[in-house]
Order: structure tokens, then sequence, then C-alpha cells
């Protein structure tokens, strides 16, 4: 059993410019924080969420059993991320639909719901929300920024958008940008979301419907590029469902890999919704650091002052090592302190959410020496 | 300009059993012949063809510009395949959208169109139709039967069902069964089609509609899985549409990448049937003839007789070299005659329709050895 967590909110009525021009005011962000701040406020380290996770990164629910959050593995009393030395901020991003205001949520100026018409939020964007709700908390700067996957984008932009603002940045999973077969895979997901006719053009909260459909495709493909075709094969290989011979149908179930997918699809399209996925992605599109410095990434990340920690895993085809790599010949060409773990794991993305024991005393390790800077004062 | 291809059809009144227990009868192929046959009707090539190909493997249609074949860059008069040594045949397997009996005609008992009630066929099935219209055109054995992708595994079943019927086998670009990846993505396309409101449970052409969102994304993530990250970070990369800035728009273009998915979905879906499409994935997903052999394939592939050329292509993660060495494994430990060659092609899975020079070469030298087999009598 996991420690007790709490989610907060915190409200924000001054508007926030957005990347896209537009703007957003009298927002709710939900989050929640383990560990003590120290009495330096010190201590403080943001984990950023990655495309379906939220605030809830550790501890579970009272009277919630199997609500552990998302990286409860990785953060609580003596985990790799030890909330016995820091204090641990998880913040639900804009837009999400766990809880900070999002598509879901009423504008304030007409009281109708923003479906479709939520302010597009960018990596950054977030980053600048999350800077927001540091300053609420009396936190000038974060022991470390860290996050897997799209949270990792977010990590790598608050070193360049605040590089005073944190001493560490841990980067998991990542890439600098998607690739074109990235963002084809985003647009599939986003096309079948969009052309289910229950969307309703971004407005069927309206129509009392959810396009189940487009969110169950989107995810199954999903799926797919989160786990190794190794995994996969030993998982489910080309085995049929249990006790079954062949049917010989196109519709029903044959194969394992069918079942599970179907039931990851139908999950998903029950607490998902539609216009947070289709920003979301979006979202992933757009990062690119290097685009203003015409694809010079080590041009685009001189300003970050940050130590790094960066990890990646072997299997993993949708964030490859190449594109973590990327990222730290970009740092030493700048002459930034980095560290560089690839780690040999058969899980595909997945790897970055999964106990592997190599990976936890990584990150362990890293956080070791964090907490060490902290004690002797500056880091 | 190439030669002038003429479709041609042929009626089988008999039923043809079927792998699934179910037969079909009264059905039509639509093939293709080139060249001519031999007066000892031994220089006959059988092309398989893949997901959304036909018989109209060669040549053009008279007064039709553009309406090369398929494999045109391949086959024809002192091409690889030389039409002016060999006798090649085309044909459209049952179940398709091209020509031969498929889900759009009309069953011979009850009338009624067949829609989603057109049996569920094999490449078991396809190759005992093709054996039958070998039987009609006068063909005992063929000098060498050939496909690439799904037409491989044709190919590769050929020599198993009917092992003395061929002297030569070529197989591009294939694999001796699908992973559970190749599977997975099989299935969100189906699903994609199925949970089409306008899918009609497989009678759509009853209501007059066609499930034309479920067949565009069906085919955009075909297209993913055909082209290699790399061919796609070259072509289209993190591009913008021309003249384009950010719009930051969840459902606009715009990156080059979604521009070109979406015209690839589009022109699928005027031309493409949406239970052919169901069924063709079904018999990629059933094909694995170590299957009954306890996934032993070199026991399954102990009965061929025949020699083999195989491809595979370095980029292709579809189909990928490791899929054709299994099989070129199996056959050498069957003591069989095999050529393999492995080609370093950026293009992922579609190079095998692309004219790679090396490819072309290696395809050439072989049916040059074919030739001279047919030239000095037993090959």
């Amino acid at each position: 059993m996991s420690f007790i967590a709490t989610p907060q909110t915190m409200h924000f009525a001054e508007p926030l410019p957005l990347q896209s021009g537009a703007s957003i005011r009298d927002y709710t962000l939900a989050y929640e924080t383990y560990g003590t701040l120290n009495a330096d406020r010190s201590n403080a380290v943001l984990v950023c969420h990655a495309l379906n996770a939220s605030h809830h990164v550790a501890g579970s629910y009272a009277g919630q059993p199997r609500s552990e959050g998302w990286w409860d593995n990785m953060i609580g009393p003596g985990k790799s991320v030890d909330t016995n030395q820091f204090f641990v901020i998880g913040v639900n991003n804009l837009g999400s639909c766990f809880g900070s205001t999002g598509p879901m949520h009423r504008h304030p100026d007409t009281g109708e719901v923003y479906g479709a018409d939520f302010p597009v939020v960018t990596v950054e964007d977030w980053v600048d929300a999350q800077a927001r709700l540091l300053d609420r908390l009396g936190i000038t700067q974060l022991a470390a920024v860290m996050g897997g996957s799209l949270g990792g984008m977010q990590a790598l932009s608050w070193t360049l958008q605040y590089p005073e603002r944190m001493r560490h940045a841990v980067v998991v999973a990542s890439a600098p940008n998607l690739t074109a077969e990235n963002i084809a895979f985003n647009e599939v997901a986003r096309r079948a979301i969009v052309t289910d006719p229950d969307f309703h053009g971004g407005h069927f909260y309206r129509h009392g419907v959810i396009p189940k459909r487009g969110l169950r495709i989107a995810r199954m493909i999903g799926h797919i590029t989160y786990l190794s075709d190794d995994v996969m094969n030993e998982k489910f290989g080309r085995q049929l469902r249990e006790g079954m011979d062949l049917k010989y149908s196109t519709q029903d179930i044959e194969f394992q890999i069918e079942s599970y997918l179907r039931y990851q699809g139908d999950k998903f399209s029950d607490y998902f919704d539609a216009n947070t996925y289709l920003l979301i992605t979006r979202a992933l599109d757009y990062f690119d650091p290097a685009r203003q410095h015409g694809g010079n990434l080590a041009q685009a990340l001189a300003v970050a002052r940050a130590k790094f920690l960066l990890v990646s895993f072997t299997t993993d085809w949708r964030f490859s090592p190449q594109r973590s790599r990327e990222i730290v010949h970009a740092l030493l060409e700048n002459r930034r302190d980095v560290s560089y773990a690839e780690i040999d794991a058969p899980h595909g993305h997945d790897a970055f959410l999964l106990d592997d024991p190599r990976y936890m005393s990584v990150v362990r390790s890293y956080f070791d020496s964090v907490a060490k800077g902290l004690q002797g004062g500056q880091p």
C-alpha cells in the first residue's frame, strides 16, 4: 500500500497569454504534493505528465485501493525520488480532462462549455502555467524538473523558458521534437476522433454523446506505438483467444492481441475526453525548440543552465534512443553537465513507466546527488 | 508507354471448397496474361497480388494513359521478368473488388449482394482458385510463381499446396506469418471500418452508403506502415504546408505529412471496398503454414520442391528482413535451393514496388537462369 495522496486545486483569475496569441483566464490547476518543502524552499521537484496521465503522480487516494499514481513506483518515501528528502509536485496540465480547466469546462465569458473552442495549448504554455503555480507556492527555484515522454518535453522546455528556476532536469524517453511518423500516428488518431459522427465538431457535450468510436481507435493506435514488437510477440504472439480455434470471421476477435487492444480502447473511451486528446497530440506535434533557430538544436539549448539526466530505452521506437542522444549531443556542444543512460529494456516506450531495476537505480543515484547538493547549500 | 494489356474473365460453376468449411460456386476470376505460352507450356509465371492490387500487373489499358499495372516496372518486354520469354499471368483474388467475384457481387442462391456474407477466404483458398484457373489454361507446371508481401505468402503457399506445379518461387518482402504488431495494425484498421456507422454490419450497399471514414483511417494506418521512418522524415519531415506558419488548430492540416495521409486516405476510400479490406487483412492474419506443425516452419516447408529466390528490404519494418531470413533458414534446413537478397533500400515495405536497380537486377538475374532452364528442357 502506498501513502495517501490528496488532490488540491488552485484558481488563477489573471489571463495567461498563450503561444497562439490567445489567452485563458479564470482557470484552475489541479495538483498534488508529496513530502515537505524545506525551510529554504530548495527541495521541490516538479513532475510533468504525458498524454493520458495527471497530477496524480504517486500515492493512493484514501479508501480507493488500486488508485496508485502513475509514477508511484518511482516516487515516494524511500523510492528513487525520495519524498522524505524532496517536496514533489504533480500538476495536471491545462486542457486536460482530469481536474485542471479543460474543454469540458465552461468559458468564463459565455458560460458555454468550451468543447472545441478551448484554446490550443502548447508545451510552452503548460510550462508557463506551471511556473505561475510555483510562484503561488513560493518556490523560486526547483531542485529538479522531471518528466517522461511528453513530460520530458516539458522538463526540457522548462530549462529553456526559465533557465534559472531549476538546478536539475530529468528527461526520460523523450525527444527534441516529433518525427514525421510520430505526427502521422497522431494525425490518424485525430482523424478517427474528428470524423466520428458523435464528435459534432467538438461540441458533442451539447448532444449528450461521446465520440467513443474515434477514441477507441485513437487509443488502439497509441497502444501499438507504446509497445515494442518484441514485447507484443512475447505477450501475445499469434495466440488465439483461450480455448478457441480459428473462427474464420472478419469481425469477431480471433487473436489475443485483438482482445487486448479492444479492451484498452474501450477502457480509454470511458474516461478520456476527445477534445483533450486532440489538444495534447497537437502540443506534441508542435513542440520543437530548434524551430526558432533554423533547426539548430544546440543553439536552441544554449540558454539552458540546469544539469541534466537523460534516459532512453533501447526498444522504444516511438521516442527512440537516437532522439535522446540528439538532446545529449546538443547539450554537450553547449558544455552542459549531462548524464545519459540508455536502458536495455524490452518494453518499448512503456518502459518509462515500468519497474526496470537499472532504470530505477539510475534515477535513484541521480537524485541522491541532487539531495547531496541540497545539504551542502548551493548545488 | 507500356504495352497494351487486356483484362479477361473466367467463370467457374463448380463449388470451390474453402478452408473455413464453406464453399463458393459460380464465381468469376479476372485475370490478364502477357507474352506467349510456349509449345510445351513450360514458360508460365504466375504473379500473386498483395492487399490493394489486382490482376492488372503490367502494361496499360488501351486509351488510358497512366494505367500501368502495379508491377509494370518489373514485368514486360525486356524487363526483369521478360515477357518475350515468359507467359505471365496475373489473377485477381476471390473477395477482391477489382473484377473477380467479391462482396459487391450477388450470391448465386439468393440473388442478394454478398456484403458481409461473402465467405472468409484464406491464402490457401486463393491458391486453390488460382490452380483451377491454371488447369483451365492448360498449364500443368509453372516456370515460377512470384509475389510481394501478401503475394509472397501466396507464392510460398503454392510451393506447399502444389509442390510439383512450379519449378521456382520468388517471394519478395514477405513473411511466414504476421507478428502480433502486424495483426494489431490490421485490427485497428478493421475496427475503424466496422465501427463506422455507414458500415451497417457490412451491408452498406443496401443503404446506398460507403463507410468512407473507416476506409480512410484504415488506409492512413496502412500507409504509415508501408513507409520507413527515414523516408517519411526525408520526404515530409516536420515541414508545414507550403507558405503556412503554425495555425494553432487541432483539426486543420498543419504538417505536410498530414496532408499526404489525408489525400491517400481519401483516394483509397473512393475505390476500395470495405468488406474486401476486412477479408484481405484477415487472410494476412491467418496465414501461418507452421501452425499445423506446432510452429515448426522447417517442418512446414519440408514438402516444398521448388527452387527459391527471397528478397527483403532493410528498412521494411512491416515485413522485416528477419522474417524473410526465417523462411530462408527453414528452406536451408530442408536442403532446398535458395537464393536470398537483402536490399539496402530506404523506402520501407513500399520498396518492393519501386525501381531499385539492385533489386531489379537480382530479379532479372534470377529469371535469366529460369529462362535458361526452359531452353535446356528440364530446369
